[in-house]
């Protein structure tokens, strides 16, 4: 957690900025590092509808959070204002137009090599944090 | 919302095939024009498995709705049955077997160009609709 | 249900592999083999991002749960152990770093050739066990 993947026409992105994004994704969240996964997929103009219209100058993003509920408004306000700032310079900067949605999905159904991650905030996760790797807890 | 993802097998699909198929489910919504995004993924039959046997005669089409939620069954039998009506030209008449489904995921969740989209049947998602763009509001 | 959506690194796996990931993967279920679709997608390091960093060495498994839910936690624990007992030869015993979550969407949002499944271990269902393909009921 979190999965994002992310739509993006052929050749909007270099492989800079693609880690470039990835970073700006990971430190939006609070958590071990390694929790947030970024899938970039090209798609061709003739693969990628929006309102029935081929799409060249769009970016989908889809997201799965599953390590954090938001409990409240405010949490939700708080990471959609970062999520525009810290992509404005990918995204709006760019003239691409561009849609994001975030799905929740359950905490106790993941597992990172095996292990079911440790609760939020609990020693376990801290230690996770820390050596960004995950271990037996 | 919604999102469409269409898996389908190597040349399945002409671009004029893909269009008419994006136009066939934007027309299913009473939304504006620009909330249905449909993306194609051309899958080989070596990476396309069902019940653990190579698929090259499948489609599997996932979609996630946000705009609006399912309130009662017979709303749920109207869309079904619009989806099988729209899409029997290019999925069972061409004896493509095919599946579906759909998650529905948090409003709250999702941003278009930065903004929240307005609330279902508002002044504000009217505009929308009508000038098939976002604005602020 | 369940759909399976693998990404990997490129030439992580033969077509060989892939096959027999998708029977050790519809082995899990008690439900009709043909349920079970799974897609691979090879992802380019440069386009596949784990805390910010290009991972060359990571699967990252995304799976929807539509004609079950899990009742209770031992079911979950039963479900977790399978997939780790049968995916080891292909994910932790090569070496690769892995993740999985599942979500669990609307059983009442699903068609397959625009019928609805069966109710779970209904008659109807198993027929369509039975004979591994759906009919009407």
């Amino acid at each position: 957690m979190p999965l994002w993947k992310i739509y993006h026409p052929e050749n909007a992105y270099t492989a800079n900025d693609k880690k470039a994004i990835a970073e700006a994704i990971t430190a939006i969240y609070p958590l071990p590092k390694f929790y947030v996964g970024v899938v970039f997929q090209e798609v061709p103009k003739h693969s990628f509808y929006i309102g029935g219209e081929p799409a060249g100058n769009f970016v989908r993003i889809w997201v799965d959070h599953i390590a954090r509920q938001f409990v409240d408004e405010s949490l939700k306000e708080r990471f959609f204002a970062a999520v525009n700032r810290r992509l404005a310079p990918y995204l709006a900067d760019r003239g691409l137009h561009w849609e994001i949605h975030v799905d929740e999905t359950p905490f106790g159904l993941w597992r990172i090599q095996g292990l079911q991650p440790p609760l939020p905030d609990s020693p376990a996760e801290n230690k996770w944090r820390e050596e960004n790797m995950p271990s037996a807890y």
